[in-house]
């Protein structure tokens, strides 16, 4: 039984990861899952936050954002709005905290990399298209940061790769990374952050509908790590190019 | 090997759930797991929010907030700051995803439940304290509105119990509802939230420091699942009192 | 003819003032004049705002809010709105006056106590409870700061107590300590904040329906001190608790 | 012993009452006190805010406000600090407050008239300025309304006159309509609303130094009736011209 | 004497209009003018502004913003900072009145078109490519919904095209079309919005330095002018792809 | 063919120009042109923004803003709304920008000048008469500063005068200064700012109905420059006085 957009349950959509699309960013990724698509910028800026100045480590953090009509029907701007919503800001600390877990902060020295994840077209998982994105734009502006010797030992800085999936229960089904028409039909949802090796970041695992069982919380994790495991690839390659 | 407060790993704090604390509210409980004490109101109003209306279902949502002095150091009041920070967004998202997870909206009729949840004492877990306590809150209210008339089969309202924990490895070690001290030295810090049955509503695990590894995310499971199986238990007990 | 609760028209509502409330702050009083319960407590930090440094003069400010269902209907969170009302505002610096006024403010020098007042339940009266309880949370946050040597002369630091009570005339009679269900139908509602000397620091009369004359004016100037009076020796005992 | 400015304690500033400054407002008026010119338009407006709807009454509001350089430096914009600050909103409250005071709200049916007093320059005593203008503006707007035919028995609307005065005790000498000058020095401060007819709509008295004993409040009470009576009598002189 | 990117003084850059973008707006285009990239995507949506209902005429408007790394150095975002900017409320007010300019609001009906202008990468002249790519984004949307039979007449909608451009004075050579390095060196800097026809909608010239004379403003106006013709073929030709 | 208040084509309103109207401000004007009375005040104070320090250069800027009953029908004050409107940060950023156009900004010195334009009645051309209003001010204050020993060279502060007039085309006719009833029947509205010497600061011109051709520009520029002329003369007496 195939999905909605042909695929079988264990694959992933068709992902690109483009680097360098922004020519001001010390770090530029330009990702997409399917139609999902996230410009991913690292801005790496000398100094820290006021709150750990003087502690010798550096920060890592995040915001995410959706263009107006990146949706299926417009969304009022949040700067219009005069805040930001709850699910923005649930988002923008999970990227924050995604990347930290893979950079030393000691060697990164008291600089910080902001890494701006917009959402240019959704088509669901545009959180963990985010993520993956942004471990890409982050590596590049860490190589900057260590050609410029801004950074001493910037090899060392990262200690591993991250990347993000999203998996969930449709019909009885576990299925991996989700598109919008199957994520608003899922009755149990998943958001899972690997590393390269294979070990859990995040695991941010919701009941939509009916309460799921421990043995449905496996059959989604297997997924997620498998998925995480052939995105981690695709990192590297783009890394490589 | 005893925890900083004497407990084994798989033990409890000392839980207590007060019913009808508060004059005015249709349900009110003050919980407390150890030192930490959350006031949840449940306020039933008649009518929906607008994009609810004519749906023939009602509503049921969370709005969670710390007092300023709850914590060792002061904090300024979002009031005062004018606008709500990223973790208070996100608590009160999952309190009213998690106890919408035991409401049949259908049965609950065009009508709301306001669930407020108040920290007044912070000391690690009031997440957790707080979706404990408003169950309490929001049976309460539901039985009002049955006595009241203003829902027909209230009875059959709500579909179960739900209550939360968190687990979190200390030192390599998986304990069960961490206090404050244990909370700042995790590795790894997770959130559960299950239906009396033992089913999951919420998973949100985060490495701290590690990424964590499966067999440490399935201990810290069933850690899990056993402090929210005694949850249930008190929760009940509450009830019947 | 007495009063919907059976007071006679001088006597205030049954007042418990209950000290060491919570485990954080360096004061606290959860205080209570009949129904209406507020949890006062009083921050102490070393330093004073921007505006005030280089003085060798301290500060005592106060914030005054209410949990939203508070009251017999629930009210939306400032927090949640954007902005703090105008209620709000002017109680909280009514409370800041208030206490500034018992303070020599040489002698705490360069420190800063914040009075939180927080409305749990109201039931008329919560501004004048907060003043009388802060106050009891201020002398413990005093005496606290001499225990740990950050006040030298902290017994010369507070010149006096301080307590309010409210009055109005309700179907021409002069009534102290006006219940919820009073103060709606209150022709002229007084809020009077005295020294436990008998001195007035803050006198606040409205007309809500008929302006008043100047003998009604004595008539609930008289009440007030006399309730304020009785407030001072509860003060006073709780303190010595 | 005479004032900063030659007065006796018991003398008013110069005042001004000058009515129609403003084209397009229904009621208009730039009142002076002394240097304080405060310019108060009153906006009559058919219909009333939504919770007044259907109640057959009307509603009259104000908004009190200084321009940034009203005052000897300049301070912020409250529109671009994007929030009204505690003294803005507390003014304003008052404002409202005194004018419904004297309207028969029933009689100016479902109608509302806003208060706009907007300091132009300030030289103490802007509230009770605002306070005592803001009348004359009001009187004329009804009468507008009369003329007009949108309020039946305009005559009737106003139940009586209304103004306010500031006063108090400076180096023990209770003063009456402080200047800027003598308001920073005065130990104790009141300001007063009085209806034409010598009753008290509000009385709001802080002691800014010493806490003040029952004498001083009664010498204060008798000096703010004799001043409002005056200017009760160029009110009345101001609508005839 | 050849521009730092090698361009005659009457030049503009190389100009691309990539129609149909975006998955979901009924009209999307990514408009290039040398590195300044721009998303404009067109929302249809039936129904007016409130302010409009009945009126029988639909409304267009706009709203411009720039992501965060768009610029040399990261800007703040104006929804974490809570309040848009003014140069920000500028140009997008600017945006909805070019447009506008080429609409017959009676041949839309009561139908609103949402023009979003989101600057990817700015390298001068946002706001002119931002208005020269929302007029295509505008001709789909419109094109859309006549073939969705949402407006009647949707041939005759349009009145005309409209497109804009910057020029200025740099060293005393007027220059069409500023990049970034010029526009800091611009003496004068002038915005200039066109019809196809080559009459004027928006004349907006700035002396950054020195004022301007009358003849300065004639060689621009004739440069302008001329750019403008330019991109109205452009313009055509991306509609006729 | 006249004009609705009589005058011809080319003729200004009645403009006065009153100095020294408020007692704080180190130069201040109330200006009117016609029934438009803005009053500007020059805040001179030592010292520059953050983001100027140590440049050796000073800052002039402007904030603009209108009381609530300024116009025909009350608008709701930007205070109470807790955000600025578009068009007034673009008219601030106008005056801010037409003033600096004519300020030598290292002879000031590192200083700043705050301009506060507060319209007190609007009647058409509000941000052409706060400019040359504000002109007038700033002289006031630099003078004032060169006495008090402020800016030392103050007499070469000001390198020229600047002012600033409308014009508009009405039923096809180009006429100067518009007042309120042909603003609002403009087919196109500029504003024009220009220095004593003929020169340009600033030009906008927008279509409001039709496209504008090039004869009609430069008709209207025309005018404006004979109308800033007048008002050159007009402040140059005023300052003479």
């Amino acid at each position: 039984m195939s999905r909605i957009d042909g695929r079988t349950p264990d694959q992933l959509r068709s992902v690109t990861i483009q680097r360098g699309w922004s020519k001001h960013a010390e770090g530029s990724v330009l990702v997409s899952f399917g139609d999902t698509r996230v410009l991913c910028t690292a801005s790496f800026s000398e100094g820290v936050p006021r709150w750990r100045r003087g502690s010798g480590e550096g920060w890592v953090t995040g915001e995410y954002a959706m263009l107006p009509r990146a949706t299926h029907s417009r969304g009022e701007r949040e700067s219009v709005r005069g805040r930001i919503g709850g699910r923005t800001h649930e988002i923008s600390r999970l990227v924050g905290r995604s990347l930290r877990a893979v950079v030393d902060l000691k060697v990164l020295g008291e600089n910080t990399v902001m890494l701006d994840c917009d959402v240019l077209q959704a088509d669901g998982g545009t959180r963990t298209a985010a993520i993956t994105g942004a471990y890409v734009a982050l590596a590049d502006a860490i190589a900057w940061a260590g050609r410029k010797k801004l950074v001493r030992h910037s090899g060392k800085a990262l200690t591993g790769s991250v990347a993000a999936v999203s998996v969930g229960i449709v019909k009885g089904v576990p299925l991996l990374d989700l598109c919008y028409e199957e994520d608003v039909r899922a009755e149990t949802d998943m958001n899972v952050v690997c590393t390269g090796d294979g070990r859990f970041v995040e695991v941010q695992g919701t009941a939509e509908g009916q309460p799921f069982a421990r043995d449905e919380l496996s059959a989604l994790l297997d997924l997620a790590v498998s998925g995480c495991d052939q995105l981690a690839v695709l990192q590297m390659e783009a890394l490589e190019r």
